[in-house]
Protein backbone atom coordinates (compact mmCIF):
# COMPACT_ATOMS: atom_id res chain seq x y z
CA UNK A 1 0.00 0.00 0.00
CA UNK A 2 3.14 2.40 1.12
CA UNK A 3 4.50 4.32 -1.94
CA UNK A 4 6.03 6.84 0.28
CA UNK A 5 10.24 8.10 0.45
CA UNK A 6 11.80 7.97 -3.03
CA UNK A 7 7.97 9.16 -4.66
CA UNK A 8 7.98 13.06 -4.72
CA UNK A 9 5.56 14.20 -7.61
CA UNK A 10 8.53 14.70 -10.01
CA UNK A 11 7.99 14.27 -13.59
CA UNK A 12 8.41 11.05 -13.43
CA UNK A 13 6.36 10.42 -10.66
CA UNK A 14 3.20 9.33 -12.77
CA UNK A 15 3.04 5.59 -12.60
CA UNK A 16 2.99 5.86 -9.17
CA UNK A 17 0.43 8.25 -8.83
CA UNK A 18 -1.95 5.84 -10.14
CA UNK A 19 -1.63 3.85 -7.29
CA UNK A 20 -2.74 6.11 -4.90
CA UNK A 21 -6.40 5.39 -4.17
CA UNK A 22 -8.82 7.65 -5.32
CA UNK A 23 -10.27 7.94 -1.66
CA UNK A 24 -6.95 9.39 -0.45
CA UNK A 25 -7.08 11.97 -3.23
CA UNK A 26 -10.55 12.83 -2.37
CA UNK A 27 -9.34 13.39 0.99
CA UNK A 28 -6.47 15.83 0.39
CA UNK A 29 -8.92 18.57 -0.30
CA UNK A 30 -10.47 18.30 2.70
CA UNK A 31 -7.05 18.42 4.53
CA UNK A 32 -6.30 21.22 2.64
CA UNK A 33 -9.54 23.23 3.80
CA UNK A 34 -8.30 22.53 7.02
CA UNK A 35 -4.99 23.77 6.66
CA UNK A 36 -5.74 26.98 4.97
CA UNK A 37 -8.45 27.93 7.81
CA UNK A 38 -5.94 27.00 10.38
CA UNK A 39 -3.16 29.26 8.71
CA UNK A 40 -6.02 32.01 8.22
CA UNK A 41 -5.82 31.66 12.38
CA UNK A 42 -2.21 32.50 12.49
CA UNK A 43 -1.27 29.32 13.76
CA UNK A 44 2.51 27.86 11.96
CA UNK A 45 1.91 24.04 12.85
CA UNK A 46 -0.93 21.34 13.56
CA UNK A 47 -0.45 17.79 14.45
CA UNK A 48 -2.36 15.05 12.75
CA UNK A 49 -4.57 14.94 15.26
CA UNK A 50 -5.62 18.07 15.95
CA UNK A 51 -6.11 18.42 12.07
CA UNK A 52 -7.89 15.07 12.21
CA UNK A 53 -10.75 16.29 14.74
CA UNK A 54 -10.80 19.77 12.38
CA UNK A 55 -12.10 17.81 9.46
CA UNK A 56 -13.58 14.71 11.32
CA UNK A 57 -11.21 11.68 10.44
CA UNK A 58 -8.89 9.95 12.71
CA UNK A 59 -5.37 10.97 12.54
CA UNK A 60 -3.91 7.49 11.57
CA UNK A 61 -6.28 7.80 8.23
CA UNK A 62 -4.40 11.33 7.86
CA UNK A 63 -0.90 9.55 8.07
CA UNK A 64 -1.70 6.71 6.27
CA UNK A 65 -2.97 9.26 3.16
CA UNK A 66 -0.07 11.56 3.77
CA UNK A 67 2.74 8.29 3.63
CA UNK A 68 2.12 7.80 -0.42
CA UNK A 69 3.56 11.39 -1.16
CA UNK A 70 6.94 10.90 1.65
CA UNK A 71 7.30 12.66 4.42
CA UNK A 72 5.03 15.83 5.27
CA UNK A 73 5.75 15.52 9.30
CA UNK A 74 7.69 15.68 11.79
CA UNK A 75 7.44 13.62 14.95
CA UNK A 76 6.50 15.66 18.30
CA UNK A 77 5.94 18.73 15.92
CA UNK A 78 3.45 18.33 13.71
CA UNK A 79 2.67 19.82 10.24
CA UNK A 80 4.05 23.27 8.91
CA UNK A 81 0.74 24.40 7.71
CA UNK A 82 1.94 26.24 4.61
CA UNK A 83 4.17 23.79 3.50
CA UNK A 84 1.76 20.86 3.80
CA UNK A 85 -1.15 22.94 2.16
CA UNK A 86 1.60 23.63 -0.45
CA UNK A 87 2.27 20.05 -1.15
CA UNK A 88 -1.45 19.55 -1.32
CA UNK A 89 -2.04 22.05 -3.58
CA UNK A 90 0.58 20.90 -5.90
CA UNK A 91 -0.22 17.14 -5.78
CA UNK A 92 -3.84 18.04 -6.66
CA UNK A 93 -2.61 20.45 -9.37
CA UNK A 94 -4.36 23.37 -7.46
CA UNK A 95 -1.18 25.80 -7.46
CA UNK A 96 -2.13 27.02 -11.17
CA UNK A 97 -6.01 28.84 -11.31
CA UNK A 98 -8.21 26.84 -13.09
CA UNK A 99 -10.37 28.34 -15.28
CA UNK A 100 -13.63 26.70 -14.98
CA UNK A 101 -16.83 26.71 -16.85
CA UNK A 102 -20.47 25.98 -15.96
CA UNK A 103 -23.22 24.55 -17.95
CA UNK A 104 -26.90 24.98 -16.80
CA UNK A 105 -28.06 28.34 -14.92
CA UNK A 106 -30.92 27.11 -13.48
CA UNK A 107 -31.62 26.66 -9.72
CA UNK A 108 -28.41 24.56 -9.03
CA UNK A 109 -26.23 26.25 -11.61
CA UNK A 110 -27.22 29.47 -9.82
CA UNK A 111 -26.46 27.88 -6.39
CA UNK A 112 -22.62 26.61 -7.85
CA UNK A 113 -22.14 30.50 -8.82
CA UNK A 114 -22.29 31.64 -5.09
CA UNK A 115 -20.25 29.32 -3.86
CA UNK A 116 -18.05 30.37 -1.63
CA UNK A 117 -15.52 28.02 -1.34
CA UNK A 118 -14.35 27.81 -4.98
CA UNK A 119 -11.63 30.54 -4.80
CA UNK A 120 -9.68 29.08 -2.20
CA UNK A 121 -8.85 26.10 -3.83
CA UNK A 122 -8.40 27.83 -7.47
CA UNK A 123 -10.87 27.40 -9.13
CA UNK A 124 -12.05 30.66 -11.26
CA UNK A 125 -15.56 30.27 -13.16
CA UNK A 126 -14.90 32.20 -16.24
CA UNK A 127 -17.80 31.21 -18.10
CA UNK A 128 -21.48 30.05 -17.58
CA UNK A 129 -23.42 28.49 -20.77
CA UNK A 130 -27.14 28.07 -20.49
CA UNK A 131 -29.80 26.66 -23.46
CA UNK A 132 -32.70 28.87 -22.38
CA UNK A 133 -32.66 32.13 -24.47
CA UNK A 134 -33.99 33.99 -22.07
CA UNK A 135 -31.22 33.74 -19.46
CA UNK A 136 -28.80 34.04 -22.40
CA UNK A 137 -27.05 37.56 -21.79
CA UNK A 138 -28.00 38.22 -18.36
CA UNK A 139 -25.55 38.48 -15.74
CA UNK A 140 -24.90 37.18 -12.60
CA UNK A 141 -21.85 37.07 -10.23
CA UNK A 142 -20.05 39.45 -13.03
CA UNK A 143 -20.15 36.69 -15.29
CA UNK A 144 -23.12 36.98 -18.46
CA UNK A 145 -24.04 33.98 -19.74
CA UNK A 146 -23.91 32.76 -23.34
CA UNK A 147 -25.41 30.14 -25.09
CA UNK A 148 -24.87 26.61 -25.26
CA UNK A 149 -24.24 26.99 -28.75
CA UNK A 150 -21.12 28.64 -27.71
CA UNK A 151 -19.47 26.14 -25.73
CA UNK A 152 -17.01 25.29 -29.12
CA UNK A 153 -15.39 28.56 -28.07
CA UNK A 154 -14.16 26.74 -24.52
CA UNK A 155 -11.21 25.75 -26.67
CA UNK A 156 -9.67 28.96 -27.40
CA UNK A 157 -10.06 30.11 -24.28
CA UNK A 158 -8.16 27.24 -22.76
CA UNK A 159 -10.79 26.57 -19.72
CA UNK A 160 -10.11 22.85 -19.29
CA UNK A 161 -12.38 21.92 -16.46
CA UNK A 162 -16.90 22.23 -16.68
CA UNK A 163 -19.62 21.63 -13.85
CA UNK A 164 -22.52 20.62 -15.27
CA UNK A 165 -25.55 21.32 -13.96
CA UNK A 166 -28.12 20.15 -16.53
CA UNK A 167 -30.93 17.83 -16.60
CA UNK A 168 -30.77 13.86 -17.19
CA UNK A 169 -32.17 14.07 -20.58
CA UNK A 170 -29.18 16.60 -21.62
CA UNK A 171 -26.69 15.42 -19.75
CA UNK A 172 -24.69 13.14 -22.19
CA UNK A 173 -25.44 15.70 -25.38
CA UNK A 174 -23.50 18.60 -23.03
CA UNK A 175 -20.65 16.01 -21.90
CA UNK A 176 -19.90 15.50 -25.79
CA UNK A 177 -20.36 19.05 -26.68
CA UNK A 178 -18.00 19.74 -23.89
CA UNK A 179 -15.13 17.04 -24.45
CA UNK A 180 -15.37 18.77 -28.26
CA UNK A 181 -14.27 21.64 -26.97
CA UNK A 182 -11.11 19.95 -24.93
CA UNK A 183 -12.82 20.25 -21.83
CA UNK A 184 -10.72 17.38 -19.73
CA UNK A 185 -12.62 17.78 -16.42
CA UNK A 186 -16.17 17.77 -15.67
CA UNK A 187 -18.37 17.87 -12.09
CA UNK A 188 -21.63 16.50 -13.05
CA UNK A 189 -24.79 17.02 -10.78
CA UNK A 190 -27.23 14.92 -13.11
CA UNK A 191 -27.82 11.64 -11.76
CA UNK A 192 -26.89 9.28 -14.59
CA UNK A 193 -23.41 7.81 -15.96
CA UNK A 194 -22.02 10.05 -18.88
CA UNK A 195 -19.89 7.77 -21.31
CA UNK A 196 -16.71 9.98 -22.44
CA UNK A 197 -13.50 8.84 -23.86
CA UNK A 198 -10.21 7.96 -21.34
CA UNK A 199 -8.58 11.49 -21.48
CA UNK A 200 -11.80 12.92 -19.50
CA UNK A 201 -12.90 12.49 -15.87
CA UNK A 202 -15.66 12.55 -14.86
CA UNK A 203 -16.97 13.42 -11.00
CA UNK A 204 -20.75 12.40 -10.46
CA UNK A 205 -22.29 14.27 -7.60
CA UNK A 206 -25.44 12.34 -7.02
CA UNK A 207 -27.47 13.93 -4.19
CA UNK A 208 -29.99 11.48 -4.03
CA UNK A 209 -27.44 8.53 -3.95
CA UNK A 210 -25.55 10.46 -0.95
CA UNK A 211 -29.01 10.66 0.83
CA UNK A 212 -30.00 6.88 0.27
CA UNK A 213 -26.92 6.15 2.02
CA UNK A 214 -27.96 7.93 5.15
CA UNK A 215 -30.88 5.32 6.55
CA UNK A 216 -28.47 2.40 6.57
CA UNK A 217 -25.93 3.97 9.22
CA UNK A 218 -29.31 5.22 11.32
CA UNK A 219 -30.25 3.72 14.88
CA UNK A 220 -33.08 1.36 14.10
CA UNK A 221 -35.42 3.45 17.30
CA UNK B 1 -12.51 -8.53 3.92
CA UNK B 2 -14.67 -10.86 2.87
CA UNK B 3 -17.60 -11.61 5.35
CA UNK B 4 -20.07 -13.69 2.71
CA UNK B 5 -22.13 -16.84 3.52
CA UNK B 6 -23.65 -16.78 6.87
CA UNK B 7 -24.26 -13.11 6.93
CA UNK B 8 -27.63 -12.07 5.62
CA UNK B 9 -28.95 -9.11 7.12
CA UNK B 10 -30.82 -10.36 9.94
CA UNK B 11 -31.68 -8.66 12.85
CA UNK B 12 -28.43 -10.56 14.30
CA UNK B 13 -25.91 -9.25 11.84
CA UNK B 14 -25.50 -5.92 13.51
CA UNK B 15 -22.01 -6.99 14.32
CA UNK B 16 -20.90 -7.82 10.65
CA UNK B 17 -22.71 -4.39 9.27
CA UNK B 18 -19.87 -2.67 11.00
CA UNK B 19 -17.17 -4.15 8.86
CA UNK B 20 -18.49 -3.63 5.80
CA UNK B 21 -16.57 -0.28 4.00
CA UNK B 22 -18.21 2.86 3.87
CA UNK B 23 -17.04 2.50 0.01
CA UNK B 24 -18.95 -0.40 -0.45
CA UNK B 25 -22.75 1.03 1.16
CA UNK B 26 -21.71 4.12 -1.31
CA UNK B 27 -22.08 1.99 -4.83
CA UNK B 28 -25.09 0.10 -3.17
CA UNK B 29 -27.08 2.98 -4.59
CA UNK B 30 -25.90 3.21 -8.00
CA UNK B 31 -26.59 -0.24 -8.30
CA UNK B 32 -29.65 0.02 -7.17
CA UNK B 33 -30.46 2.53 -9.69
CA UNK B 34 -29.17 0.87 -12.54
CA UNK B 35 -31.32 -2.10 -11.74
CA UNK B 36 -34.62 0.13 -11.50
CA UNK B 37 -33.37 1.56 -14.94
CA UNK B 38 -33.15 -1.95 -15.98
CA UNK B 39 -36.18 -2.86 -14.35
CA UNK B 40 -38.23 -0.52 -16.38
CA UNK B 41 -36.98 -1.70 -19.61
CA UNK B 42 -38.73 -5.25 -18.73
CA UNK B 43 -35.21 -7.20 -18.15
CA UNK B 44 -35.60 -9.95 -15.50
CA UNK B 45 -31.68 -10.70 -15.13
CA UNK B 46 -28.67 -8.36 -15.77
CA UNK B 47 -24.60 -10.14 -15.55
CA UNK B 48 -21.84 -8.53 -13.27
CA UNK B 49 -20.21 -7.31 -16.70
CA UNK B 50 -23.26 -5.74 -17.49
CA UNK B 51 -24.48 -4.03 -14.45
CA UNK B 52 -20.83 -2.68 -14.42
CA UNK B 53 -20.73 -0.88 -17.63
CA UNK B 54 -24.24 0.47 -16.77
CA UNK B 55 -22.77 1.79 -13.44
CA UNK B 56 -19.27 2.66 -14.71
CA UNK B 57 -17.57 0.42 -12.48
CA UNK B 58 -15.57 -2.80 -12.74
CA UNK B 59 -17.25 -6.35 -12.78
CA UNK B 60 -15.12 -7.29 -10.29
CA UNK B 61 -15.92 -4.39 -7.61
CA UNK B 62 -19.80 -5.48 -7.79
CA UNK B 63 -18.91 -8.98 -6.56
CA UNK B 64 -16.73 -7.85 -4.53
CA UNK B 65 -19.05 -5.26 -2.78
CA UNK B 66 -21.84 -7.97 -3.02
CA UNK B 67 -19.70 -10.49 -1.32
CA UNK B 68 -20.30 -8.61 2.06
CA UNK B 69 -24.15 -9.63 1.98
CA UNK B 70 -23.50 -13.47 1.03
CA UNK B 71 -24.72 -15.05 -2.47
CA UNK B 72 -26.74 -13.04 -4.73
CA UNK B 73 -25.79 -14.14 -8.13
CA UNK B 74 -25.75 -17.59 -10.17
CA UNK B 75 -22.80 -18.05 -11.93
CA UNK B 76 -23.63 -17.58 -15.62
CA UNK B 77 -27.02 -16.91 -14.95
CA UNK B 78 -26.14 -13.06 -13.42
CA UNK B 79 -28.28 -11.53 -11.18
CA UNK B 80 -31.71 -11.58 -11.00
CA UNK B 81 -32.96 -7.79 -11.02
CA UNK B 82 -35.54 -7.61 -8.55
CA UNK B 83 -34.89 -9.97 -6.47
CA UNK B 84 -31.36 -8.11 -6.16
CA UNK B 85 -33.19 -4.30 -6.14
CA UNK B 86 -35.33 -5.98 -3.04
CA UNK B 87 -32.45 -6.82 -0.93
CA UNK B 88 -29.93 -3.30 -1.72
CA UNK B 89 -33.42 -1.61 -0.21
CA UNK B 90 -33.61 -3.59 2.58
CA UNK B 91 -29.75 -3.50 3.28
CA UNK B 92 -29.60 0.24 2.65
CA UNK B 93 -33.07 0.64 4.67
CA UNK B 94 -34.90 2.04 1.57
CA UNK B 95 -37.97 -0.84 1.60
CA UNK B 96 -39.89 2.07 3.73
CA UNK B 97 -40.47 5.59 2.63
CA UNK B 98 -38.17 7.76 4.28
CA UNK B 99 -39.72 11.15 5.35
CA UNK B 100 -37.26 13.69 4.88
CA UNK B 101 -37.18 17.07 5.54
CA UNK B 102 -35.21 20.08 3.72
CA UNK B 103 -34.32 23.11 5.80
CA UNK B 104 -32.77 26.05 3.55
CA UNK B 105 -35.04 26.89 0.54
CA UNK B 106 -32.71 28.86 -1.37
CA UNK B 107 -31.30 28.24 -4.76
CA UNK B 108 -29.91 25.07 -3.99
CA UNK B 109 -32.71 23.99 -1.70
CA UNK B 110 -35.10 24.69 -4.48
CA UNK B 111 -32.72 22.46 -6.84
CA UNK B 112 -32.93 19.46 -4.36
CA UNK B 113 -36.96 19.75 -4.26
CA UNK B 114 -37.23 19.91 -8.00
CA UNK B 115 -34.36 16.37 -7.73
CA UNK B 116 -36.22 14.16 -9.82
CA UNK B 117 -34.71 10.74 -8.37
CA UNK B 118 -35.72 11.43 -4.70
CA UNK B 119 -39.21 9.15 -5.11
CA UNK B 120 -36.93 5.88 -6.72
CA UNK B 121 -34.92 5.61 -3.65
CA UNK B 122 -38.60 5.95 -1.26
CA UNK B 123 -37.64 9.63 -0.40
CA UNK B 124 -40.64 11.89 0.68
CA UNK B 125 -39.28 15.20 1.29
CA UNK B 126 -42.40 16.15 3.43
CA UNK B 127 -41.05 19.36 5.00
CA UNK B 128 -39.10 22.29 3.88
CA UNK B 129 -38.25 25.00 6.26
CA UNK B 130 -36.09 28.71 5.70
CA UNK B 131 -35.05 31.66 7.73
CA UNK B 132 -36.15 34.27 5.71
CA UNK B 133 -39.95 35.56 6.91
CA UNK B 134 -40.22 36.82 2.98
CA UNK B 135 -39.93 32.71 1.84
CA UNK B 136 -42.23 30.92 4.65
CA UNK B 137 -45.67 30.24 3.79
CA UNK B 138 -44.86 30.39 -0.09
CA UNK B 139 -45.50 26.93 -1.36
CA UNK B 140 -42.77 24.70 -3.81
CA UNK B 141 -43.58 21.71 -5.11
CA UNK B 142 -47.12 21.48 -2.91
CA UNK B 143 -44.43 21.70 0.01
CA UNK B 144 -45.54 24.62 2.37
CA UNK B 145 -42.39 26.08 3.69
CA UNK B 146 -42.02 26.16 7.11
CA UNK B 147 -39.98 28.92 9.36
CA UNK B 148 -37.04 27.30 10.92
CA UNK B 149 -38.13 28.08 14.70
CA UNK B 150 -40.50 25.00 13.89
CA UNK B 151 -38.23 22.55 13.72
CA UNK B 152 -39.33 20.86 16.40
CA UNK B 153 -42.15 20.00 15.31
CA UNK B 154 -40.10 17.16 13.67
CA UNK B 155 -40.56 15.32 16.80
CA UNK B 156 -43.76 14.58 16.47
CA UNK B 157 -44.03 14.29 12.44
CA UNK B 158 -41.42 11.00 12.72
CA UNK B 159 -39.06 12.96 10.83
CA UNK B 160 -35.74 11.12 10.81
CA UNK B 161 -33.82 12.44 8.22
CA UNK B 162 -32.98 15.84 6.87
CA UNK B 163 -31.26 17.32 4.07
CA UNK B 164 -29.10 20.97 4.84
CA UNK B 165 -28.77 23.47 1.84
CA UNK B 166 -27.87 26.56 4.85
CA UNK B 167 -24.92 28.33 4.71
CA UNK B 168 -21.96 27.65 6.37
CA UNK B 169 -22.54 30.23 9.32
CA UNK B 170 -25.85 28.33 10.14
CA UNK B 171 -24.74 25.05 9.58
CA UNK B 172 -23.69 23.76 12.80
CA UNK B 173 -26.67 25.78 14.24
CA UNK B 174 -29.00 24.23 12.47
CA UNK B 175 -27.35 20.45 12.84
CA UNK B 176 -28.13 21.63 16.69
CA UNK B 177 -31.86 21.82 16.38
CA UNK B 178 -32.24 18.95 13.97
CA UNK B 179 -30.82 16.31 16.37
CA UNK B 180 -32.61 18.20 19.31
CA UNK B 181 -35.98 17.64 17.00
CA UNK B 182 -34.87 13.91 16.88
CA UNK B 183 -33.47 13.64 13.73
CA UNK B 184 -30.57 10.82 12.76
CA UNK B 185 -29.52 11.59 9.72
CA UNK B 186 -28.31 14.78 7.62
CA UNK B 187 -27.20 15.28 4.28
CA UNK B 188 -25.45 18.71 4.61
CA UNK B 189 -24.56 20.88 2.06
CA UNK B 190 -22.51 23.73 4.10
CA UNK B 191 -18.97 23.25 3.22
CA UNK B 192 -17.88 22.47 6.87
CA UNK B 193 -17.15 19.88 8.99
CA UNK B 194 -20.75 19.89 11.73
CA UNK B 195 -20.17 17.69 15.05
CA UNK B 196 -23.35 15.49 16.08
CA UNK B 197 -23.52 13.14 18.72
CA UNK B 198 -22.56 9.39 17.67
CA UNK B 199 -26.11 7.93 16.69
CA UNK B 200 -26.59 11.02 14.07
CA UNK B 201 -24.83 10.42 10.83
CA UNK B 202 -23.97 13.00 8.41
CA UNK B 203 -23.02 12.70 5.08
CA UNK B 204 -21.39 16.31 3.61
CA UNK B 205 -21.84 16.88 0.12
CA UNK B 206 -18.96 19.34 -0.24
CA UNK B 207 -18.73 21.19 -4.22
CA UNK B 208 -15.88 22.58 -4.28
CA UNK B 209 -14.38 19.27 -2.40
CA UNK B 210 -15.80 17.64 -5.35
CA UNK B 211 -14.38 19.70 -7.91
CA UNK B 212 -10.79 20.03 -6.51
CA UNK B 213 -10.12 16.52 -7.21
CA UNK B 214 -10.72 16.80 -10.89
CA UNK B 215 -7.13 18.73 -12.08
CA UNK B 216 -5.36 15.64 -10.38
CA UNK B 217 -6.84 13.56 -13.30
CA UNK B 218 -6.25 15.72 -15.90
CA UNK B 219 -3.83 14.88 -18.30
CA UNK B 220 -0.61 17.01 -18.49
CA UNK B 221 -1.45 18.50 -22.17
Amino acid sequence: MNVNTSTKYSQGSKIRYRRIPDETIRRLPIYLRGLLLTSQKGRESISSQKLADFVGVNPGQIRKDFSYFGDFGTRGVGYNVETLAKEIKRILKLDVVQKTALVGVGNLGTAILAYPDFGIYGFDIAAAFDVNPKKVGRKIKNITIENVSKLWTLKKRKIKLAVMAVPRQAAQETADALVKAGVRGILNFSPCYIVVPKKVKVITIDIAMDLACLPYYMPAS
